[in-house]
């Protein structure tokens, strides 16, 4: 480093310390280091990593940093797992981390929202509703407990409830903006009665460009929230001929536009479910980087699961419930067969389960309990962990299915694949809810995995009664080389034909932002027409979904 | 006129005419005073009136406003009567109306949605679907058949089915933007197949930009449909003490919470379902100005219309709607005479109409059918004209309610408000769907009404679990001075008095936006750096929502 470049250096330091405070700002190489860490390939260390513990204070980095021409790139959590997490798309940035604005500001028992910082994280809502007695359930998704609520909806993460779109349920924002200035959404009065009850406010509806992009740093939020419903089922679909998920596809959508389906559903095969029970069985590859069809349909057979699992949440009242499940029991049982599970089925589970656990080391208590179970206890284990996130209650066990490719076992607290070199990249995209579509798609993606030697791993999840993410995940072995520059080739590829075939991302990884909005021409000019307007100097993330501040 | 005046308004002409063609500008001061009506005060002659037919032909007038310094004011339909209609805020405003891009481009049965213009009406969507055989229902307002589909929507307009949200129905908009070039918003990619499925987009969601607002000229866009449930049912509680109306709105937010109410529930008060039955009685008035509480008593009791009245509708599978039918029926039947009709009811309800219609002239029939409706035929008028709405299928009926204090008859056809001198305008808030706050609304605003002598007439409609709108209906004879200036004063009190309160505004009149944004400190200037941004010379209706370009 030259003399000028550490007197710079020295400077943003001594401003950013001043905004947060001395113990507040990471500056050392190897605190730097240890925050450019994703399951990517993505590595890009940053200059300084900055936890402001206020609104004020965002606003003073953003400030110092735009006086000192850094780049500031907000994360509320960063787990951001499998998108390049919370790293920027080049060298040398503040990474901006939100953890320490962790307050929850109200809960609204009667119109059924709270109102949380960004540092809120979805096991601590939750925990907040369950202690206080709250009678309302947050939805959450199936990934980390200590994931941001605001974090996760402004990337338009989804879960599982009736509130499973959960930037549709974020209501009401008060963001910083570049310059500094703080603003609130909705357009209201200063004492609007319905900030976080009324999505649109008056005049424009502004929120949705703090959404997958980079025009300000939001620093609290309304999130809605569920009454505990009077009943709730949880469905289960096996497709025990894979030739039946276009079939079933289309019977999902129309028992989601009949409004019997409220929650969303998620479709997962069978690599994607074995990741969730097992690692990696690289003893059976005999010499292949990939599954083999065979050990494929042997690993099936050995923990019954099925190319297809279909998994879903029934909410409301008793009646409607019991409705919803003969439409959906009735409309899904020509394609596979269909369990429906509730409290009672839920702890006889639980019950099995745990007297595996307990009992698992006496001699002839696996086989019997196999043999209960027809040999599905890995299985059940999934259902039993799933459950309680139907019910907005997140865990650390599903998220397990990132180490999936890592060698030796993988953990089952303080889960953090980031940090553990576990091997998981995210080529994510939307698709018509039909099965013409998602046949297509899997078409289109299958071959890609195999070309590459990887195994074909992917979840749709019907993100609307018209639409399904399609999330393919590309596990791979972060310390093989050649592994992960097939991984990389893999994404590349993946992501390209999807988009030339007309299938849009649903979330950017950092580094594809930038091809992304090049393929939607007059969308990108607006979203650089836009950014200049608010951040003319790029302050703010320059580059993330390709948004960069052009004067038009 | 100057010399030089009349030269720039040749010139400006003259580029209109070249850009749509001159048989489609209208510059007589007929043709001109002919747009300047609505049935509030406001009043503001365009200097041109223009029809493009194409997308390409209103980018060419923007084009050519630009840089004859002319201000575009475009609108779909322009039957916004009551907040201005299809007028600027300044007079010789450009007035670009889009009747003729009118085409219906594509509807998808199978993930239910249409592709169409802005001039495309709700009436001729639903004959449409109807003669094309379709599956597919529209949501359609109470208004005129006339009115523009997309107009609605961008207005944040609402209907009555689960889709009752018309911007949230909205996906997949293509902008004229005022540079002149042509966005398609999503950011997908230009094949995109979830353009019209998938509302969010990849990166950040920019449609909520053009919703009462001044961006751009939105020239097709996607509309979702709901597929024709299987059963469906219309629900009627009259609330015959107008004490129980906080405690209604309390169980109707638990059953929309629930999801046992999946579209939205009207709650008008007396005064609003006399103006859509019957013609103002000015007989009656004895030197007052408006009813009495004996007259409106006595008014209740003689069409035996209830204080308050809630309708709705119940869609969905047999099974749902039975579960919804008994859950609003048990939940309602504490606060007044629940009813729920259906196909067989009405048609009961078709048969005594028909009847009265037929053979009212016969002495002894009407006195007949009211002994049997028990005096109710007016109102049972109501409810079979409201059914077919429910089920998308627009009508003329209910808009008379406009004429309410226009004296004379009023129109069963070409029902045309703001052409017709009718004395109608609009107020309308937002606020928490709870009887707390509904009836704080209620006695701020009565008050007021009664102040001024005027009629206080509100609609409250439920617009997601959690917010209802409250609109208050000014009801005035726009050919009586005095009655205008209390009708003003009125507005002015309730606008201002509301906003104070914290209720934020639903929709702005044309006249009102400048003070709204001022109240929202942030957000206003917010939206005036975007807005600087994209249209830097305030091209496209400067003022709207109180939206003017001032670069920050």
């Amino acid at each position: 480093m030259t003399a000028s470049a550490a007197a710079t250096r020295e400077a943003a330091l001594d401003a950013l310390r001043k905004a947060v405070g001395a113990e507040h700002v990471l500056a050392t190489g190897e605190e730097r280091e240890a925050h450019a860490t994703d399951t990517s390939h993505w590595h890009q260390v940053p200059g300084f990593v900055v936890y402001p513990g206020t609104a004020d204070e965002v606003a003073a980095v953003i400030g110092a940093a735009g006086r000192l021409g850094l780049q500031v790139w907000p994360f509320s959590k960063g787990k951001n797992w499998g998108y390049g997490a919370h790293m920027g798309l080049e060298e040398g940035a503040v990474i901006l981390l939100l953890d320490r604005l962790n307050r929850i500001l109200e809960v609204d028992e009667e119109l059924a929202y709270a109102v949380v910082e960004p540092g809120v994280t979805q096991g601590q809502l939750n925990a907040h509703l369950q202690t206080s007695g709250s009678r309302l359930w947050l939805d959450c998704t199936d990934s980390t407990p200590d994931g941001s609520v605001i974090g996760n909806a402004l990337e338009r993460g989804v879960g599982y409830t009736p509130y499973w779109d959960h930037f549709a349920s974020l209501c009401g924002l008060e963001v910083v903006l570049p310059n500094g200035e703080t603003v609130r959404t909705g357009g209201g009065p200063r004492n609007s009665l319905t900030w976080h009850t009324y999505k649109w406010g008056t005049g424009p509806f502004l929120e949705g460009l703090f959404s997958q992009s980079n025009f300000g740093v939001v620093t609290k939020a309304g999130v809605w929230l569920m009454p505990r419903p009077e009943a709730m089922r949880c469905f289960i679909c096996e497709l025990s001929d894979e030739r039946n998920q276009p079939a079933a596809t289309d019977a999902l959508r129309r028992l989601a536009l009949q409004g019997s389906l409220r929650g969303n559903v998620h479709i997962v095969n069978d690599v994607m479910f074995l990741a969730q029970m097992i690692q990696y069985p690289y003893d059976r590859l005999e010499g292949r980087t990939n599954l083999s069809p065979e050990l494929r349909a042997e690993l099936r057979r050995r923990y019954r699961i099925a190319p297809w699992t279909i998994t879903g949440g029934l909410y409301g009242s008793r009646r409607q419930v019991r409705a919803a499940q003969r439409e959906v029991r009735k409309a899904l049982k020509p394609f596979g067969r269909v369990s429906i599970l509730g409290e009672r089925g839920i702890s006889i589970v639980r019950r099995l389960i745990a007297a595996w656990t307990r009992f698992g080391g006496i001699p002839g208590v696996p086989s019997l309990l196999r043999a209960v179970t027809r040999g599905s206890l890995e299985k059940l284990r999934v259902v039993l962990e799933i459950y309680p996130i139907l019910q907005g209650t997140p865990g650390e066990y599903i998220l397990g299915f990132a180490y999936f490719k890592r060698r030796g076992p993988r953990p089952r607290h303080d889960v953090d694949p980031g940090r553990d070199g576990a091997g998981l990249t995210w080529m994510a995209v939307v698709s018509p809810l039909t099965g013409k579509h998602t046949s297509e798609l899997v078409g289109l993606c299958e071959p890609l995995f195999e070309r590459y030697g990887l195994d074909f791993s992917i979840t749709f999840i019907s993100v609307n009664p018209r639409s399904t993410l399609g999330l393919t995940e590309i596990f791979y072995d972060r310390d093989d080389g050649d592994e992960r520059a097939r991984m990389l080739a893999l994404y590349d590829e993946l992501a390209d034909a999807s988009l030339a075939a007309g299938y849009q991302q649903y979330r950017s990884s950092v580094w594809y932002g930038e091809r992304l909005l090049a393929s939607s021409d007059g969308f990108g000019r607006l979203a650089g027409t836009l950014k200049a307007a608010v951040d003319p100097e790029g302050v703010i993330a320059p580059g993330r979904y390709g948004i960069r501040s052009a004067r038009a």
